[in-house]
């Protein structure tokens, strides 16, 4: 891409690509993610009750794209545990923001300069796990695109795909929700991020590979900077609506005939008068779905942030959801 | 076996057993597949909000069978994946299924005959999967015999075996029901498939593979059309009855005694009094089950063809559950 | 260690660590976890409702641990299927405990001295599965002290650490409860052999293995049988209450003031106040969490021996769980 040579920023990139995470931005990920645990409702609880729980759960909330992208393509799930070091940082960081005396390290960290630097720091670590997780794939399914799409996207976005599982652990069990239902935002980036490099693994892009990281990189990090400061929404949220509208909405206004004839005709069973009428009460079960999803995270303390309207509340999220 | 050359048959079965499965057969079962998820309460709603959760749902629909049993041999789950020209046949039956101008594609594949050329063409492909399982099994493990069958069984009826993690997907949690409680007649069925070919691989059945294959392939698919014709009930239901008599039921009507010596003499913690009337109080549970089932599933909608006798509803089931 | 000579229990404690598990220890292993299985609420329920569903909940009882070290080690989850024997074993400890007539077979092993002697062999199955676990860890992570201490702890309590999922088998989903926030008497003394068999095996002990395999094993024998006949509590309780204590109670006294920290500053979301609330409601929440484990466990039968304290009651679970 000429583009890069002309403006000299080749080098730039390239020296970019070459920078090791460990230790500074792997840090850096590890105490925003158990930052972002400890801001979970019940959290500080679990935290004084058992900490053993609290802890496998920070190390899953810290390790779970690797150990979702291992567990993917049948790779050993404790190997992030035989990484002395990462675990020693990663182990210190949830001590820390934890059970420091007076809470001063997680109130030092939550300062808004520092918290930025830090949530920049991260962002710049997912660029590296999203192409480890492509680069992973590629070894064993050289043709597999969807292979890589799916590794890299579990291992820039573990954390919260497996979010349902990481619940668990401390004793919070949401089925209502999971990431694949309603994604938040550093999962849909983590997503696009993966179908990105898979394309340029594959010659698919008119990019080398260090001019890719830059640019994702870039993109995350002033996203992220924006949406911290400014409350600013998800930027491709017109074009996600757009590709909604024309591939998926326009036929869903058709759910009622679509309701008629879900009524296999003639089956024996007999029971598929129900189904017509159990979609028309689509919009009712909405609200039961909201009621059980109270009554369910009351058990262990109020959430924050509920979000009715569902979808669009992306922007005031991100600052708060890992991945 | 004489019976097979005597009538000819031989070649017959010869020549079904090299059929390949790919591209007809597998489209025929992934379009049944998803039809079956398009009518499970709810499944339409998810389809509206999150095509990306539904289209992973179907995916556990047509490949669960795949991924379980890679599972089971520690084989990545991602495998299934690697298969492009597979994965666009089903996305793409995902694709009309759900989201077809006026539903038109359901609408046709709904009339009884093709549902039923479809619904046969996909119980074929039963065979080959639950072969395919017990063979992938017998290259690690050659006298183990219970991992064959188990294989065998989770390649050819994986997607009901975990159903409860597919419901999950689209935020539906029904902790009170799986396939091991009470087992659907495909997953009824596979098993029996699951153990005859293991029998046959270990060469302890006068029968050669493909004459079993033909048998059994026959056997599931009158068996399959007649149940979708006449709501016939489940062939085997009385030898399930006659067996369970046999080996479990005898017993069980001494459960009154049992709990008694349920509370284990001596023994310190003195809160075993409980469990003999928790035994007793078993009829009630049941209806308790049921009620936390029904207010379960209201949180999505409307449960269809709900059994409070349980067991014995299999035929009317069947016609509507995929594997 | 020299003491080990002068008394000669070296000769002793090598015998012993030459002990063949294979086929009494294992089969006693088997007839105890069967039995934990069917003191659980609603058992015998599932055993006579589905006695396919009860045999799988058994193997999980008697192969957990195996299945889960598989798991962590990325081998087959179903290896422990392909040993014919101990499967053969473990299916008629199943079958005894639950169908025998008249529950001869379980009321004579809850005999109390007969149960002492089973559960006594159990325990001295545990020390060879914590050093197996360990060692089977070092083959592939040689420096992964983490990994050694998890993979033998999965597999000496995985019976206990995947008592979640064990349920879901028996359609019981209990999400607020699990072997992390509350750790058994079982999985605690198991973490603790874990731990000391990797650091023997990495030599950081002055003990031969032999040498701590007889003294763990002793170790465990002994409390076991006392915990049994005198009820007494776990003896390591008030070590677990000063280190509690010392690294994570005296910063759990901050809570109050570590809420008002937790609102980050001058970040978009607003959301925040909620969650200072969100802690001080936990004592309430408690409640309401017990509440709802009880509706939760209402819909099987009624659980034995609950304690709404929580922590301390392990003495009498001990008797009741298994590893």
């Amino acid at each position: 891409m000429d583009l890069f040579t002309f403006f000299g920023v080749n080098e730039l990139s390239l020296g970019l690509s070459r920078l090791s995470m460990f230790p500074l931005f792997d840090t850096a990920h590890y105490i925003v993610s158990v930052m972002s645990l400890k801001e979970q409702p019940g959290a500080v609880e679990v935290a004084q009750r058992s900490p053993v729980a609290c802890w496998f759960s920070s190390m899953l909330y810290c390790f779970g794209g690797a150990i979702l992208s291992g567990m993917l393509l049948a790779e050993p799930p404790v190997a992030p545990l035989s990484n002395n070091s990462n675990m020693l940082l990663a182990t210190l960081a949830w001590y820390l923001v934890f059970y420091c005396p007076h809470d001063l390290f997680y109130r030092c960290a939550a300062i808004l300069p520092v918290r930025l630097v830090l949530s920049a720091m991260k962002e710049i670590t997912r660029t590296w796990k999203v192409l480890g997780g492509v680069m992973q794939a590629k070894k064993t399914y050289q043709n597999g695109l969807l292979v890589m799409v799916a590794t890299g996207w579990a291992k820039g976005a573990g954390g919260g795909l497996i979010s349902n599982f990481e619940q668990l652990v401390r004793g919070v069990w949401k089925p209502e929700t999971n990431e694949l239902l309603k994604m938040s935002y550093p999962t849909k980036i983590t997503l696009i991020g993966a179908v990105l490099f898979t394309l340029q693994q594959n010659h698919y892009l008119p990019l080398e590979q260090h001019q890719l990281m830059s640019l994702y990189t870039g993109f995350l990090v002033i996203t992220k900077v924006r949406m911290m400061l400014t409350g600013a929404s998800y930027p491709f949220a017109f074009v996600e609506t757009a590709l909604y509208h024309l591939f998926f909405a326009a036929r869903a206004t058709d759910t009622t005939s679509a309701d008629k004839s879900k009524e296999p005709n003639g089956l024996p069973s007999g029971t598929c008068a129900a189904d017509g009428k159990a979609v028309k009460a689509a919009p009712e079960s909405c609200s039961h779905s909201a009621l059980s999803h109270t009554r369910e995270s009351a058990s262990s303390v109020p959430e924050r942030g509920k979000s009715p309207t569902g979808e669009r509340d992306l922007a005031g999220a991100a600052s708060k959801k890992t991945d």
